[in-house]
């Protein structure tokens, strides 16, 4: 990403405040471009996070280099000519000088305000500073707060609050009722607060479905991954806890409740009436079942099966869940079945050779 | 949900009809709202479906509780000073109830009648009573029945039939020639009728799509969950049983064939050309090969991966597919790989200790 | 598929060109659909691709058949009464007739032109040959090419290119600054150039996204399925190669980069940073990590997990991953895991009677 003007690097190190630790060089040069060490070229702001990347470095036209602050002995030996930020946390360093210089996220498209093609119902509130972008509609008796952004071809439905500076990609859609928070993004093609797949049954085997009147809260800082769909809950609400991010083609079912600032990457699926406590951390593709409580701090690896509560802190992985090392011997001693059954039939044989 | 106005609960009784077995306590009380046992107040009407729960209704605020006729004896030495009404499908009843008094659902937002910004190709024919929300597109010659309802931004292509009170949520998408029935629900983001992934090959590995001829048939009463797809037919159609419902992000490829009745979870893939049986239940994120055959009746637990026909119906579990109980136990066999590994070396160090 | 005006059988010949390998009968016979060995009615141009199939043909009332060149003899013998076009890949003739003759694919509505209802960007150009459909949304800067077609209430971001004689479906998404290009297909409701699912941390909990700036590139010829995503790179781009096809419901994470003419099934979830060469074939419902190298010319089977870099090319499945034949042995061993777990028992209380 260029930016328009060019920006003195001792302005980046005073927008890092607590997170710069040190830094050396020329603090009065330029930089215009935010660049991976391959690709910089004069003029480059870059950044490593690992002192294995360091040969890039050597090869790299970069003028600025972001750095965990374990490197300084080595750069104070070896300056590679150019100018050094130090952070303890590069990856939060380099992310808010990203942000704050060369491009603000979440993305909004150029539309402002509300679209002339944009439907709003009855009853509805939209803040003077919010944006509808075209062919939004949003239903009757909503509220939407103030510098949120609504974008193309997404579809909020009647009763629904949405917060500040929230951003709702195009196409997303939000359910009746729902109450989105400050700070929250739902991308594209997420689908919020619909029906739960929840059914009642007759003695022939016909399936009603139950009304779900439950909402859908998200708390303030939650994303929703593209195409994620978050189901309402039956009669209580389903709660995605402040800060909690979930990816792409995730499912959440009715009365899921999880609490702050968990991880949950792409194709999860959480079964319904599940409970998940704090700074749940999850790999892709992982199914969790219904009915259960995972307790805070816990993580899973990705491609797991959660089949039952999970009481205990902790890493997990595989299908039945062991402590992650323990899935990781079990997945290696996978290799080995083929082998492991034939010695027990030679075994067998050798031991009672009267049954076989 | 609270009530415009309160209902008598000799009304609620009188509504189950076969549904209720017996009642007792105050029928001519009113109730306000439907509420759990745990947050119900005073005026509530609450239902639970299974006897472990009685302890909730000693504490709940309850004005009236539906439960199982199994509890009829109980409630007669112990009333908790509530009405009860009691049903021998407390699941059922409790849908009903809710259906009628509380909250009619499928929910189709306020608009109301034909949207000045929906946009309807020629030759299409839209019944009076029908309603496309706003944005919403319907192609050239299509059919939309009685009280059918399209909600905001839905896309319908040519030349699709849809029956009677269907509704197609907002931002679904239905493609041509696709033949939806009566009571049918399609929830956002799903696609009906996209093309199959279907390829033909030349020798230089260039893949050319098959044109996918067929149509996808909803048969009645059938429900398509949030951001799944159901892919068209490569010649014949894609066909979903009456009654058969299925969750969110499920994938149905090309020429998928399903009965009567079925219940599809979340996330499940099932591969191209497969036929499935009626009353087919599947738990979710679980995968189905194609060119498959499964008969009717059975029954798949969820993370299972279904790679050859299934002959009789019956519990099935697992990858590969067992009875669910034998299943059960290969899963939790594998708990113990690690340490049957170790026992097989000791083994063999100690049978045949020429090999070691 | 009735065709308008029936077609010589002879013109069919002539349009496969080098896929003709021979034909006999009457060739001045005319067909009128494209049909089922099962389903034709006289008139009908069917196929078989399968020597077995044969029997199918004895019932069949079609006039024309296309079959594999290992029939001729066959039918030399027998001509059942019909006209014969032989081809050494009848998957491609019958692919190529049905596309020439009978529909042609992608299927794109009968909207032609710029729909009036249709919302463009300042700085936007979009070629006099293209279509925008009904409510569909472009950004600005954009450039649209020669032929494409974008459908109703897709929304194109800012700055994004599109080549000619692509295809947006309706309801389908592509993020700022993306580079789609020619003979493209992006099916409803595919989310192309979302950000990537990039969080820094501090010492609190808190995640903060990382922007993402790199863009999605597709290069010519490229298929995106229904609900798939396909996220953007970090800074660098992600990109899909000439010619790769996506089924539905894919997940693709930041910085993806494969090959060409790959072949990705459903439910496939690949994790950010992983690249992936030429002529992948993948089965659905395959988890594949992040920040991996999958070789040029690797197949993997379906529902397997792919956790680390796969060097040679070659057929594998499993979890973990094992060469094919190698992972079906295993998975036909889990079978046997609970009697191996019994015998295992047995043995060590005979061998090591002391330790039981």
């Amino acid at each position: 990403m260029d930016l328009r003007e060019p920006i003195k690097i001792s302005t980046l190190g005073e927008a890092l405040g607590a997170l710069l630790d040190d830094q050396s060089g020329n603090l009065d040069l330029e930089v215009t471009h935010f660049s991976t060490a391959e690709l910089a070229q004069a003029g480059a702001f870059t950044f490593i996070n690992d002192a294995k990347k360091w040969p890039l470095l050597e090869q790299s036209h970069c003028t600025c280099v972001l750095a965990p602050s374990a490197l300084k002995e080595k750069v104070e030996k070896n300056d590679l000519g150019k100018t050094w930020l130090f952070s303890k946390n590069v990856d939060l360093a380099a992310r808010d000088i990203k942000q704050k210089f060369f491009f603000q996220t979440p993305y909004q498209s150029h539309w402002q305000g509300i679209h002339p093609t944009a439907v709003v119902g009855e009853g509805s509130s939209i803040d003077d500073s919010a944006t509808l972008g075209p062919h939004a509609v949003v239903g009757k008796n909503c509220k939407i707060g103030k510098g949120t952004f609504i974008g193309a071809n997404a579809c909020i439905e009647d009763d629904v609050t949405i917060g500040e500076h929230t951003t709702i990609h195009p196409l997303a859609y939000v359910g009746h009722h729902c109450l989105i928070g400050n700070h929250c993004e739902i991308k594209p093609n997420a689908v919020i607060g619909s029906e739960g797949f929840g059914y009642a049954h007759d003695h022939l085997g016909n399936h009603y479905r139950i009304p779900h009147t439950g909402r859908v809260i998200l708390k303030d800082h939650v994303h929703i991954g593209a195409g994620s769909a978050v189901d309402r809950g039956t009669i209580t609400d389903s709660i995605i806890g402040e800060g909690t991010k979930i990816d792409n083609h995730v499912h959440c079912g009715h009365n899921f409740v999880i609490g702050k600032n968990g991880l949950i990457t792409g194709q999860v699926v959480v079964a319904g009436s599940t409970t998940i406590g704090d700074n749940f951390i999850c790999g892709g593709h992982t199914a969790i079942t219904g009915h259960i409580q995972v307790a805070d701090n816990v993580q899973v690896a990705g491609f797991s099966g959660v089949a039952k509560s999970v009481e205990r802190p902790g890493a997990y992985g595989g299908y039945p869940l062991q402590p992650v090392k323990d899935s990781l011997r079990t997945r290696q001693n996978l290799l080995h079945l083929t082998e492991m059954r034939r010695s027990i039939k030679k075994l067998m044989k050798k031991v009672f050779p009267e049954e076989s």
